[in-house]
């Protein structure tokens, strides 16, 4: 039963060049750690202005994960 | 009258590396079929993951197009 | 029991004059083609402006009619 | 490419008993039609009194499945 | 002071055969290790379609429960 | 005129098995007062949960009715 | 002090014409029995359709009036 | 079964100093007349100015109580 | 490059008669200073009350024109 | 006629005690150049935390005022 | 790369004396294990009432901190 | 006090490549007048179709910059 519950956090990835890159980012760095990523929805975006030219496209995802109830991992 | 009726329709494309691929793959396969496409708006983005990495870049569009009311057309 | 399924579509009416006009267009254009319409809610009003006046007033209505299974319906 | 383009509807469906019926009778009225039925989203759910009575149950779902740019499709 | 905070995190339960069960199985998974669980909202459901069936019903639920600022506990 | 004027108001019910049952209690609690009942829409979902356990589903529902402006009925 | 506190109710009007007089029949209606009626916001319209025809424009009205808190007011 | 419905009602209150005190005030008139009185969402907040200086604070808050269903108390 | 850039403005008009003459106050009075108006969505409407009467419809509009980036024009 | 159009603009204001003063410096700042202003409604709250703690607290506004048409007033 | 991924977690905090109080309990909660806190978003705000009066005021926050994605970090 | 004061305003902008394009050209062109420019946060993405084909990508942005009271500045 318990094997089919999915744990959603919420990232945000920075990237000069696109808003794919940012997002992509965010989640081959959650990749590292979480096993069984899923799906990223991606929930915001903006850009950061510096100069008044665009410094950095950043994309906030909900990345949803195979979720293991054991100690430590909320 | 009438022939200022659209009609607006939900589709999502999919893509390997951008979501305007995704996003113009979901466009352009409804042209093959519906005339006098006007406006895509983008309505959801989200990423397919596999193996920790995106495999798919998808966007939800919702389209809008010229609307026949002729039988079979709904 | 399946008789008691809907579907709903979404169109855009114009009218020159009302946006009670503009929703009834797109109600009646569909009425010629779809039998059992029963309710069409108002989800966005707009106007289409033209050299500094109002030209046309737009909306966008959510309509519900008897869903028929048969080949071709969709 | 076209291949992986979807396209969603949405309906309504309707029980005596529960909203899992409501939407199931949705859905299956739905696929004795479309094929490659793959997700289904409940964006809304009411109940119809009668004599100050639950008398249904109803569940508005969108459901995804292959877009077929073929004639007569949309 | 602190002991009165709360943290939030979001699952996705499944079931195949209510939306109940589905955030019931999401909500005592992670009772197994997080305590002063409090309240569980539902914020998105669908259901999941193989060969034109429902499959599983899943519901996404915001679930709070005592935040312990401890090392690890983020 | 006046009698096609209808109130609505937000009620939240509450059961030890479903949000159906939940729903129910609502609408037939104020079904006991109100006439003209006629449509309930959930808006709102969530547990209430006790030692780990879910203890209730509860069930937020606008309930329409027809609107009485004699004095007293707001 | 709780001479500025306001109370918010919900009415559906209907008219065959227009939303206007709609939204009017709904605020008219309450009009009769409460004082220091101030803004009535619309929240959503829709049409009921007979015989492919709009039989009714209805709004949705959120009207504000003065909160007294005698007996009997809410 | 009933003792557990809820029934939530909007008010709106106003303070020359602050949001808290606006609500509060909205909360404390509501509880002159009703009882057991649980939780009040606030679910707008604004400030009226007059002379270019704010003159009011004021917050929109959705309040739960019991719901009593006899007679007059809708 | 710069010549398709356009910039959106929020305008609240009014009217003792109708939504559409509220709307239509709003831009044609933005109309004589601004060029190049476009599109206007609605995005909220409500009514003025006084003595129990409707007073006012005020409609709240999102005006998009040409953006001109010299001075001033922000 | 054009003596009812009312101008909505967005500004955010900054405090090191309160999100009331945060409000208040933006409409007070607002308030040295425009005349007329009306409500401010509160649409987004947030705080800049340094070091752990909470440096400033946040408050986005729309502040509406009349509206001039006169050259340089967009 | 990874360096400018942040993570979000969402608190509630509590105060007797406002929502400010309740804000920033959650946020230096939080601070006595999270490193580079950025941002706090505040998403909803309620009262806890009791006998009638405000017991507490509670605030749910958005928290944005830099994330590592080293093990346990989820 | 007053200088950390931000307007927020709302423009879109187009190109014939991607998303990022037509919101970097809403912003570079801004930042030809507007000095203090900080944030863009994408509100909403179209394109636009002309002959079955994607003509045009366009982003809305709202662009926040430091406010100026100066006369001529809102």
């Amino acid at each position: 039963m318990s094997e089919s519950v999915y744990k959603i956090i919420e990232l945000v990835g920075s990237s000069a060049t696109s808003w794919e890159d940012a997002a992509k980012n965010a989640v081959e760095t959650a990749g590292q750690t979480l096993k069984d990523l899923r799906i990223a929805e991606i929930t915001q975006m903006d850009m950061k202005i510096e100069n008044g030219k665009v410094a950095a496209y950043r994309a906030k995802v909900n990345l949803s994960f195979k979720y293991q109830s054991s100690k430590g991992s909320v």
